[in-house]
């Protein structure tokens, strides 16, 4: 077993509203600074064991289908790492 | 001007309580996941036009000390990209 960290990035995807985003960006454009779009994304870093970086992969990915993800409005990716 | 996308990435500083990480730690347990541990943070993606990269860094930087940030609880690390 070695020990991995799988980060699960989980975006709402293109068309679904962030007003989270928009009011982090007004905000932001308030203060002064100029830019063209701002979007807000989750990240989870998960610390596992496993026999192998695609098995902590097929982990991680699980999690963000049955718990991190919601199918309907979010897109994610997983990325793994040894830690 | 170049189009870069600003990468700003903001965690709780090591020691605090991160209540809402724990749950979601104890929720994939629940589901029968096995895992070491599980740290969140927020990801923020800005487009924006810069001279360079060096300068989209910089601006993005000063985005996370003014706004993105708490530097009391939070680090924070920027990773640019052409877009």
């Amino acid at each position: 077993m070695t020990e991995y960290t799988a980060t699960v990035t989980v975006r709402l995807k293109r068309g679904v509203l962030d007003p989270e985003a928009e009011t982090t960006q007004r905000a932001l454009e308030r203060l002064g600074f100029d830019l063209d779009d701002l979007r807000s994304a989750d990240r989870f870093e998960i610390d596992l064991d496993a026999a192998s970086a695609e098995e902590a992969a097929d982990r991680a990915d699980e999690m963000a289908e049955r718990l991190l993800a919601n199918p309907t409005i979010h897109d994610y990716e997983v990325a793994v790492e040894d830690r």
